[in-house]
């Protein structure tokens, strides 16, 4: 059964999450930057615990359900598995990670960081995902869900009550997708009332591929951002939500969301992410073409990626 | 004659660079963060234009006066010089900057990317403003001062004018001192009604030494901040302000900003530069030991260092 979250479970998991995730800050940029003309404010998500914006679903997810002795386990890319070991921690619940073989060096030692219980298998997400569930059916454990859960969606959805209380008069919001965790709590939040644009990476275009052929589709996802949007099909909540609720969805090739990630860090000093630079991307390469007078909101959602390889030269 | 800036010199400030400058956000921690129980406030003013707080300063003076055909002219440690740069090309005024040999490989290769007009000279700061002085009476350029003019104080202090609006419940607030440009500013801007503390690099103590003294002294700034905070002694006019609205002056070790730095790493994805974790450092080395219930604001001033300098496993 596929339960879809409403607006109202999105205000639900804001009052259940506060305390244990931050209010990320919002910051406006002069006209001009990027060189888009329009307002355009970027909703800094990246500053949350852990680096993105995993821990608000999972914070939901976790004091929503009876979590047994067991504990949590999880597949992910990366940023899914250091938000649960982060929430097992504060929470104090055991926490099991499965993460596939080809994700980034940068996240698997922050992993390591907190010691045991972290798995790599596999050669992406999916085969991470097989594992997960059998480690949860052999201990029992709570499996979590990196996007396609009830209460992680809402939980995600906070980042977009959140941007409504600060910017109210925002008319576009620009998110990234990969499985639409995000994107899907951002649209129930919205709804009609904010056009909500989904931008996806060149080699994993989840929701693009889903709406072309009117239904959930398998791709192998490639590509600079495959770590974070790597997943091989939109999930299935998304994917509802999306029907109605995504205006708009946006294809960005690799070189721009590099760029666009090089331009956060020369403008901003802000280094996000390869999949967090993509809705940026969106606006810099002309992917998204907005109104010269249109309010337009970027969610930059995670900065878990080597520092290094910026060039600090800009 | 020297002319210290008043609270109204900060408002006035505040409205003539409006549209020059970011409005900078602050995020709030959640308690325990860093191991700091105290409801703490960061400012993020590395998100400024060129990645520090300079700009307003500059700003500022540039507005107030005429500026000739030959421009303006500055020495730097290197932020003031980035700075200047912007402002120059967002003002059309033609601009020189003279910086030490020793800046850093970051800082310079930043200053090289607005072309023309950058000159290394001299082992030091000090030696930069003599040869900055000489250019300007050779050429009529304006000279400009990285800290120590009533309008660049004034301009700086429109970081606490805006701190205030966004957190008026800040009750104490930690700023890292080199010449005192930035914290003079704040604390004309608070007055009595904030406590401001003063942080200063181990290297580099200029505010602390003058105290200490009972006038100001010229040291010889060394140390991981030296080129931030590597004024050889407190400006004149910061050393007035100081002296009545300064509370505290704490001298924390190279050692522990070098920690605040990667702490700020870890946990919020921010880069700082070393002289920018200062005011952090003196909270999670002890230097400043806040009361259970203190309302603290932090401001980390600039992010121009090299990413590649944090270590990517926190």
């Amino acid at each position: 059964m596929l339960v879809v979250p409403t607006a109202a479970d999105v205000a639900a998991a804001a009052d259940r999450i506060r305390g244990y995730v931050r209010t990320t800050p919002v910051v406006e940029l002069t006209p001009g930057t990027f060189g888009v003309e329009s307002a355009l404010v970027l909703k800094l998500e990246l500053l949350q615990h852990t680096g993105s914006f995993k821990p608000r679903g999972l914070f939901n997810r976790a004091l929503t359900q009876e979590v047994p002795a067991a504990g949590l386990v999880i597949a992910s890319g990366g940023n899914a598995a250091l938000a649960l070991l982060h929430v097992g921690k504060q929470l104090g619940h055991p926490v099991e990670v499965f993460v596939p073989e080809t994700a980034p060096a940068a996240k698997v030692a922050k992993l390591h960081h907190y010691g045991a219980g972290v798995y790599q298998v596999g050669a992406n997400f999916a085969d991470a995902v097989v594992a997960s569930e059998h480690r949860a059916a052999r201990t029992g454990a709570l499996l979590m869900h990196a996007y396609d859960q009830t209460e992680i969606v809402a939980g995600q959805g906070t980042v977009g009550l959140e941007l409504e209380q600060q910017r109210p008069e925002v008319e576009t919001v620009l998110v990234a997708c990969g499985g639409g965790g995000l994107v899907g709590g951002i649209a129930t939040w919205f709804g009609r009332r904010v056009r909500v644009v989904a931008v996806e990476a060149e080699g994993s275009p989840t929701l693009a591929s889903a709406r072309e052929a009117g239904e959930r589709v398998t791709i192998s996802p490639i590509g600079v951002a495959a770590d974070a949007l790597g997943a091989s099909r939109i999930g299935a909540i998304a994917w509802e939500i999306a029907q109605r609720a995504v205006d708009e969805v946006v294809v960005v090739p690799g070189n721009a969301i590099t760029d666009a990630r090089q331009r956060l860090w020369d403008e901003l000093r802000i280094c996000a992410e390869p999949g967090a630079a993509a809705p940026l991307a969106a606006l810099t390469s002309g992917g998204y073409l907005p109104k010269p007078d249109e309010r337009i909101a970027v969610i930059v959602c995670g900065g878990n990626s080597d520092p290094a390889s910026l060039s600090s030269s800009g």
